[in-house]
């Protein structure tokens, strides 16, 4: 079989994460929001590495039941004072300002001001992230630490936003295969520093891009780095007609902390997506456990509306909301791991070989086995047992009856999707095999 | 959702139970039999709590293979020892006459006397039941320590019973509800002086009639309290057109002793009674165990078998002929307890809540997420994870498919059935689900 | 319900033992290979005693993919040392010969020699079995120790074979029953002196097909004693358009060593010989394990190639491959026991037994039960629980719907096949059931 895989081992881990992890860096003091000049930037960073196509959709267009809401944008943000000292900053850290929030500059008791702050009293040095997208509001996110020092006496608070009609934008990188069937794998690109939700699946994402460009592929590939809900229902709903043509999806995120794969099945979950990271992850060499679908969690909530119900599966190490850094300062980029991220890269990899690799076979001489020994495909001297290579080809030769995918009958026969691949292969250039579409 | 459950759990369960025993100790003395006068006293007393129906099907009638037997009524009967003393008395126990025992009025030798004695050797303190409906036959019960006190000489016999043309009794109580689509609970109401078997099922359906009575109900119910197996092919060969209608059914009995609860379900097995009577259970507070079908039991032999094959399951605690006392002179008022009593009641109660608010729904919006926010279904503030009730939403929403049950939901959310209820509720009202048949 | 079982318990295991015993040690000394003079005298011994048709194939004879090959023929084959001794025997052993070995006489140095030579290092003592079907070649097969032992020199080389325009010899064994659906039990017949591989199952079959002659049977049986892989494809491609009238099949190998048995399933995996298979080694009294099919082993792999998929599974006690001895002069009269092939013999009787009586009945009265009582089938006092022996009858009723055979029903209620057998003969004889086909 074409391996991907075995060029990817080729190169250094370490090499591959410290590249992984320098991109996150770059892109992590950006502030990101679903819409505006940040996540603007961030493509344009990605787009330096891989061919990105933009798209802005104007503020109050309709997507199915929503709107895309006005641009935000952020100069800067704090509160000051009675001495007039910024006591909190944007410019220390995006996360203090309420993503979203409206402009606002005025003077208020401690006590007035205290309706606008976010803090995590069960985390006290850190600052949470908080959003209002739909709902016009503002805030400042603050450890709640400092939070208690704050003194009684007046406050200038300024948040220098504008909130007005502009676009959504988002970015996609479209890798055209054999076939214009596609692989869609979607990340979101609107969280301002926060490294592993989703730094980590951009890095990821781009890398596998980068490594699949200008490769003979069967499937199209397509990359997309989208805002949050909003970015992946506009994006459904400006390309419904084409959804058809997605055979396999992944949503990509949080894939840089220290913990094990955690896969998320699509709804159907039986797809081919499902079957064949089951597999990949089985092969991976960590931990890794697989999850149900759930109607709550990333953009795989759009794809798999029961409208679509798309095979998108949602790969994560650690799972959101279960780690207490989750959509907090400490998802920093002391959170993720060079070596953690190179890791999942070449996960991603085994499974595209999988997905690229995976067909139906329909044997042409399906009455009785075909004589092997004849083509040299069998091992002359009878009587003592046959090796692996003879077995894979004895399994896909029986179960190539246009049902069994070879990823099932490596599944049914112990054996690995490699052997039975190359059996095909073999098989099909000895015309005992010819290539079926497998409709079950 | 209407939770009949909330209202039934305001009262106190000990005030309940103890109604249920003294509706078990009214009905106690009677003499039952498949036809007759003492199951027309007990229809009489069930139909001062309920409103009855009663049906007078004559002998000789066929019912399928079967024919409606004479009608069976006793007066008195007796074993005289050579002092003129009455030895056996049916006054004492009524379960001293073999049920259906055809009138004898002889003198007889201790040894030919015994040919029509059954005793219980394992236990010798109790009285066992047995009947003859069927083949004409004479007999009495005792302990198995009286009969070994019966010495040698005359003994005078008499059972003073009638065996003529008559009639089949049984009481129905209908509760019309919006849809006649019906669910059927029947108890056998023919075992005389036997408390578990079957005046704890007479007691608890009986209460359960009244609890639904003049209630806004979805379904109609119907009650039938019936001789067991000739009574419930005579009325399935009565009603053989009207069966299509019955949705649900459960044969109650035993459900008074101190065992925990087993319900055996329906031939289908997987019948929307099963899946509710299972979730019911899960959630009673109680030990329980799920029994597969099989084709000896009570009457849901004659409503699963294979011409009908309807969905009727059985619920009891202890389950026949696994208790010693089962049909004997043991299961007696003190065998059944108040509180096991209101807990049966309670669990029907508590199924009846699941298959009134169970439903298939379909999305109006299956593309993509319908926007919540705008509707105040969801929370404002973004960022931190969402609570079990925007969660059910979500669930509710994603796998209205017109596939999935609300109990189907919940089972697969892990989300309380009742939240999964509540959530479809406001989301139809909100215009986001319409209510289907759920074809599956 | 007939039993062949009970015939077969009245005689004596060990008399039964021994008798094949005795038969594999008249078939031993004979040098078979997939053609010529060695399987022919192998069927005329067996033709002695079940009546079997010869077929005889011609030499290039395409059968599916393969070809029949030439004829092969040994009369002698040596090696002998400078000083004239025969240092390696065909006389000795037939497996000393590699296995089709065209003819050869020369004088060879012993490098050159040792190039033709096939030992087993790992055990020294034996000689391995080897073959060269299909590839022109030469050589011998002896123990490593006496490799070891040969000194530098020139040896004389002979092996006098024929390799000619012949043909292929196979045996049928056809007993017909009242049905022209068969149950096909295959054996291969090819191996030379391998008492296991497959003496055990030749003995085995023979006796079955001596047991089965001139009995009223349902089926027709037909025993197939053919050469392995070319002789399986040889019958399929000759037997083609009545392969649809095979109903259920067993290859029947490596019966007497002291192992359990294995039963590798049907490539269908559902098919009634894996149901009826499973139930008889279940109430075998052995240990017993079930596989899973896989296309490589013997000649299922033909009769489950993916065009045939007929329902043809395969019995053994160790699985080949599994055991040292395998394909080795270590598989000799010893290592097969009297015992274990009359077990063997024994549970291919029980398994006649069930294929012989499993079928599906239809209840004539499906609405309600049928009132068994007047008919003498059920206990005429009521009150206490009914025995197997009526409860068998309420199974084989109840589940009597087209859909269940008695071999489901008996799985289903956990009551011997027997019974249900025994129940269903006795409700037909009472007009209460009717067979039928059982199209499910």
């Amino acid at each position: 079989m074409t391996s991907l895989l075995r060029q990817f081992d080729q190169q250094s881990l370490a090499e591959i994460g410290r590249e992984l992890h320098e991109f996150a860096t770059e892109l992590y003091p950006i502030c990101r929001s679903i819409t505006g000049d940040g996540i603007r930037r961030t493509l344009g960073i990605i787009g330096a590495k891989i061919q990105l196509q933009m798209s802005e959709v104007p503020s109050g267009t309709e997507v199915f039941d929503w709107t895309v809401p006005k641009e935000w944008n952020v100069r800067d943000a704090y509160i000051k004072n009675t001495a007039g000292r910024r006591v909190v900053d944007f410019r220390q850290s995006n996360l203090h300002v309420l993503n979203y929030s409206k402009p606002v500059h005025a003077k208020l008791s401690l006590s007035e001001l205290k309706q606008h702050l976010f803090t995590l009293p069960e985390h006290p040095d850190w600052i949470p992230y908080r959003t209002s997208y739909y709902k016009l509001a503002w805030g400042f996110c603050l450890t709640h630490k400092q939070m208690l020092t704050l003194s009684e006496g007046e406050y200038e608070v300024c948040i220098d936003t504008t909130l007005e009609n502009g676009s959504l934008t988002y970015g996609e990188c479209c890798l055209p295969g054999r076939s214009s069937e596609e692989v869609v794998i979607s990340c979101h690109a609107c969280h301002p520093s926060l490294a592993n939700d989703n730094l980590s699946g951009l890095a990821v994402a781009s890398a596998l891009a980068q490594l699949l460009s200008g490769k003979d592929l069967r499937y199209s590939y397509r990359f997309l780095f989208i805002p949050g809900t909003i970015g992946a229902i506009t994006w459904l709903a400006r390309n419904r007609e084409n959804v058809s043509r997605i055979r396999h999806g992944l949503v990509l995120t949080c894939v840089g902390d220290a913990g094990g794969f955690h896969y998320k099945k699509s709804r159907r979950g039986n797809a081919e997506i499902d079957q064949a990271m089951a597999y990949a992850l089985q092969h991976c060499g960590e931990t890794s456990e697989i999850l149900e679908f759930t109607p709550y969690g990333y953009d795989e909530r759009q794809y798999c509306s029961p409208g679509f119900n798309l095979p998108v599966g949602c790969l994560m190490r650690s799972v959101w909301g279960t780690f207490p850094e989750y959509h907090t300062s400490a998802d920093n980029l002391d959170f993720i791991h060079p070596d953690q991220l190179a890791r999942s890269l070449r996960l991603c990899v085994s499974l595209v070989d999988v997905l690229e690799n995976n067909r139906h076979y329909l044997s042409q001489n399906p009455f009785c086995e075909p004589q092997l020994g004849k083509r040299n495909l069998y091992s002359s001297t009878g009587g003592k047992s046959i090796d692996e290579e003879i077995n894979a080809r004895l399994w896909t030769l029986n179960f190539s009856d246009g049902k069994h995918s070879l990823l099932d009958i490596a599944e049914r026969s112990g054996l690995p999707f490699a052997s039975i691949c190359d059996a095909a292969r073999l098989l099909s250039e000895g015309g005992l095999l010819v290539e079926t579409s497998g409709e079950v």
